[in-house]
């Protein structure tokens, strides 16, 4: 399992390449993500990792959920996006429970 | 497809129960945030829709891509999470691919 910590200032094409390479290689990636600008930038890094998976056959989801994590002493509210691969060129991915699709993603940069 | 246009100041618990609304009937669901304060919006409301869904066998992921929209004559991008349900209690949900679907809704929150 790897945890990527993006914050505001994350360039997002590094955190997709970051993602991307974890998929590949098969590792569970955990993305956490505290203040909105922090989200945006995870989110978008999401995005573009779908562009550098979709060629190779690689669908990728993610899951958000609420985690309290401590920082600096103080409580805060994080954000964390479980990211999935779903499918690889028509062949179901164990553990999604989802069908078979051909792979037609247009992410728009 | 029903689709959700959220603003930064969007109530999260609000569309968190329109998306369990909508996944329940089972409508595929689109989710539209321009600015990093909307699209934290939109990530909270998914992360809390999880909780709705769950007891009742659902489980739900997000696939976030970038979108080309104008906003009063002015070009903007913006983030669309397409909502899909993955599995209710151990059977595969249909694929959401757009078939079989009547509703068609396209609300702002």
């Amino acid at each position: 399992m790897g945890c990527l910590k993006v914050s505001s200032k994350s360039s997002p094409a590094s955190v997709a390449g970051a993602i991307a390479g974890m998929v590949k290689d098969g590792v569970s990636v955990e993305i956490q993500a505290v203040g909105a600008g922090a989200v945006n930038q995870a989110v978008k890094a999401i995005a573009i990792s779908r562009g550098f998976l979709s060629p190779v056959g690689i669908e990728i989801a993610c899951v958000p959920s609420f985690a309290d994590i401590v920082i600096d002493g103080e409580y805060r509210t994080a954000i964390r996006f479980a990211v999935e691969p779903r499918y690889t060129r028509g062949v179901p991915v164990p553990a999604t429970g989802g069908e078979a699709e051909t792979a037609a993603s247009d992410s728009t940069l």
